[in-house]
């Protein structure tokens, strides 16, 4: 067991100096000043390290339960839920007009972060209820907004999402579950039944919320065929009586829990709407359009995961490197007496790999997360430049930052050598956590076929090569000497994105199936680039910085040389197989396997 | 859970064809006939599919347990165990004199590779064993012998390594195991009093076998300090008596069993010797000659583990297989009706990265194998060369193998979606299983060390260029039109390879322990490269091939042209960052890290 500590400066840091949150300060009613900034994330890295992470291992091993078709969810995690609620956390990128309390959500991406760090597990409830939210917020009537977002931004009810369906993971247009209009209820709402099994819900039931209000694509009997037929609706687990509280239990029940890998403690339900009269729903938005509703509140779904990897990277590395520090083995390098293993440069190694990699993670997080509130909250030519850019971002932040959380997580165990394999250690943990995360929210692999179809393709690489330019120009912009061959490696790399994206586009025209067998090469070597400008942007960044004392820079400073280095390479290696072209694989088959 | 099918063909044509078995024929007495061949592996292959594999998930989820000190292993282990012993493979490299079959260790790697694949908990057992009796045959006296590997052999008793104490992991010169001399025994044998606790003991104890001849390192009192302080002992669980057959229990006991990410079935065991009068145990060799003892069967136990990521790489694999040719989500290419996932193509570059690892872990298994036979069994002057080259292949058989270990078991979690993430699937048990060979018999970084140290230092690159003067005189002999680019490829990454060894040589003069800095890198990626040479070497060797048809062909050329375009170029990565020198880790220290 380890303790967590809210890394405070670093996240300004990101956010302040790399994100450039002042982007946002024309936009916004009340100017976000230091010290708001500081006193939210002050109480949120409090409420992180002191309520949320202690109940981390311990609900690893406890898990979730099922009992008389209710979830029960492991020791301590309604009391700390209760303690998130009351501290207003989930309303506070939330419309103040409901409760919330309507800061941008790059601050709450800061709290987050911490949450996150300290129990993923925990941490899915109010990211899904967020999710919930956003869709409401965004698509559904002012009636039901009225009846459902105070709460739910309180905490008094959480949400969830109902997508997958054993045959409809990946492929919603293969979604089958069944919806039809009923009349009107005693508040004069509008009701549709709702019928048909719902997979991998995340929190789908549990005991810390009053209502849980599951949001569910399904088909109404006219529907055409594959997406454009899916639509979305509100089932409350408890129907709302005349006063707007829970009374009737509605028709939805949990059928089971998953046994997972990881995060334990998160209850994955598989559940069944409509097994006796049919599951009462509420229609979001208009009828056939639930992908839409869908797809809207994607980018901040996705770039959640993404956080979810730079937040349990971090939690790894912290455990890391406490243990590197405090375990002997072997001698000082001048025999002096025994050495902590953080001494022998190969752990150096292995650390420097987990947080250069962590700080541009970070870098990417941040800016990902300004820009997408810019893509909302701007009212001139910016706008659309930020959701463009955004809409680039997204898939990268997820697919990237989560492939790296696997690596890094792995090398945490490693650190800890035999005991890393040992569950009391808690290390083990965070990697069976982290496993999910290129699974959920669309595989990476649906990422990096977004980022090459829809996104490069969709604009025939105009955002892309925008994105690039920024890049080259702001690095040839720096002159310090001691930036200089991080400039050049950058550059360099640059020089074969540049290609690589013409390589990719080309074979997107020829056949845009085929061309996806560089979809993934693609996205991880402009995530490595990405990665290599935010550490070069924060080196240059360091002088001027009040924050952060001398060893923090000169801890900032290795991971940026190291990162280019040892980081930056593997984009040429991704860069080199794209230019390949897409042949080892496009004159693959089925057939190409044998066993 | 899917089925293991033992991959007869690939395996003889890994054997055969790449790693050249007849290379051993001048020094066989009686040749291996392609028919005794195919019957020996046939058998074995039987035994994995049919009677070891079916244990493996169940084993997973059951776990051992201890219960008035004694340990219990999961259910059928027992009776999968004594099956395997009565067919005579615990024995089938071992001595004749002593019951062994007397088959070159290469023959016995092709059986293990099923046993592996089928069951890695399992295999551990008869692993230990045989590293056990190769200790005993290498060093022993002939008294200890006759009393100890007939029935070793058999099977009837297993054998466990005790090195690892609370504060000596990578560190043996740490061992504080305590051994004094207490006069002879009723057989006359000299016995030693030994007392201390050791931990992560694999199979430390069981009900499988009627005695555990457990060998432990261990200290005199008047021993120097440090490694060559260190004497092995014989020390059983049952003393023998005047008959040679276990009876009175030795002063030894399981204190608990650890709770493990994965290998459940394998009981982990902490061990305490002499609890009361001190446990009896048997000098094994000379006093204070205990590490040399265990390092003369180094080179077969990190062969082994290197072969364990080979096995579980190929399970994992074919489970993905049959998944993804199961599984359906979205449109053919053509539209004409729902595919199976693995007709997208991002789903072919998952499991092509995954074969094509797998196809080259496998041809480097088995050319280091029959390279560990020639430096046992040679006697001319091919013995001090399969010596050198087998002392050179070894950590890069551990560490690069075990490493790609890791990523094929992620990516067939990730082909299964989110049904990878769920443990009755089967699939995760291979990443959790897999996570452990990184660690033990020596972590990957002091692989990469002895590499770059002993290794590459130790004959100042005198065996490291040699191989690398072989692969491109091979490389340049190959003239086929169809060769032509892969060949080019891997002779680039070759030019690379040769400036890495000169300045990876050059650090290490400069300062040993600083130059270790890059020793990750050099092992992954002179791993890579090798990966490619015998690629090449197999593709090469399909034409003349009987065993394969063209479907099997077909399927290794698609192996090798993807690896030299997707794999390969990770090499040069590693080649970059070493060109770098290593000035991005030697400037760290552990000031570097701040959290």
């Amino acid at each position: 067991m380890s303790e967590y500590l809210y890394p405070q400066n670093d996240i300004l840091f990101s956010l302040q100096s790399i994100a450039r949150l002042n982007r946002l300060a024309p936009y916004l009613e009340d100017d976000i000043g230091e010290d708001l900034l500081e006193a939210v994330l002050g109480e949120a890295g409090k409420l992180a390290e002191q309520v949320i992470a202690p109940i981390n291992t311990s609900g690893d091993k406890e898990g979730s339960r099922v009992e008389d078709g209710e979830v029960f969810e492991a020791k301590g995690f309604k009391e700390a839920f209760q303690a998130y609620s009351e501290g207003g956390w989930i309303g506070l990128s939330g419309a103040p007009e409901y409760g919330g309390q309507g800061l941008p959500s790059c601050v709450a991406t800061a709290v987050n972060e911490g949450v996150q760090s300290a129990n993923l597990s925990f941490s899915l409830c109010p990211l899904l209820s967020l999710g919930s939210i956003e869709a409401i917020s965004h698509h559904a009537s002012d009636v039901l907004k009225d009846r459902y977002l105070p709460k739910m931004l309180a905490g008094e009810w959480t949400g969830t999402m109902n997508l997958t369906e054993p045959a409809a993971g990946s492929d919603l247009a293969a979604i089958a579950c069944k919806a039809f209009p009923d009349g009107v209820d005693a508040n004069n709402d509008e009701i549709y039944r709702i019928k048909g099994q719902k997979i991998f819900i995340t929190w789908g039931d549990h005991q810390m919320s009053d209502n849980i209000i599951h949001l569910v694509l399904a088909r109404l009997p006219d529907a055409p065929v594959g997406v454009k037929g899916i639509s979305l609706f509100i089932v409350p687990k408890f129907l709302l009586n005349e006063a707007g509280e829970p009374s009737e239990r509605n028709d939805v029940q949990v059928v089971s829990v998953e046994h997972k890998m990881g995060i334990h403690a998160s209850p994955t339900c598989v559940m069944s709407f409509g097994d006796q009269q049919g599951a009462i729903g509420y229609l979001v938005g208009q009828v056939n359009d639930g992908i839409k509703a869908m797809f809207t509140m994607m980018n901040n779904a996705r770039q959640g995961v993404g956080l979810q990897g730079l937040a349990i990277a971090e939690r790894a590395y912290q455990q890391a490197l406490a243990y590197a520090k405090d375990r002997k083995q072997g001698m000082k390098a001048d025999r002096s007496g025994r050495a902590a293993i953080i001494e022998h440069p190969d752990v150096l190694r292995m650390m420097m790999t987990m947080k250069s990699q962590i700080d541009a993670m970070r870098s990417f997080i941040y800016i990902a997360a300004v820009e997408n509130d810019l893509s909302q909250l701007a009212t001139d030519e910016q706008k659309n430049k930020s959701i463009a850019r955004t809409a680039l971002y997204t898939p990268i932040v997820k697919g990237w930052i989560t492939e790296q959380a696997q690596e890094i997580t792995s090398l945490a165990i490693q650190v800890h050598g035999g005991m890393g394999f040992i569950e009391e250690t808690g290390v083990a943990q965070h990697a069976r956590d982290a496993r999910i995360l290129p699974i959920y929210e669309g595989t990476n692999g649906i990422q990096a076929i977004d980022l090459i179809g829809r996104k490069l393709k969709g604009d025939d690489g105009a955002e892309m090569k925008s994105l690039l330019a920024e890049i080259e120009a702001e690095l040839n912009e720096l002159s310090a000497a001691d930036l200089q061959q991080n400039v050049e490696k950058t550059l360099a790399a640059l020089g074969h994105a540049k290609k690589a994206t013409e390589t990719c586009l080309a074979a997107m025209k020829e056949d845009a199936t085929l061309g996806t067998g560089l979809a993934y090469a693609y996205m991880m070597s402009i995530g490595y680039l990405i990665g290599a400008w935010l550490q070069i942007r924060a080196q240059s960044s360091l002088q001027d910085n009040q924050l952060m004392n001398a060893a923090q820079k000169h801890s900032w400073t290795h991971s940026a040389n190291f990162y280019c280095d040892h980081i930056l390479p593997r984009a040429l290696a991704y860069f080199y197989t794209i230019e390949q072209g897409q042949a080892s694989v496009g004159e693959l088959a089925e057939t190409s396997f044998i066993r």
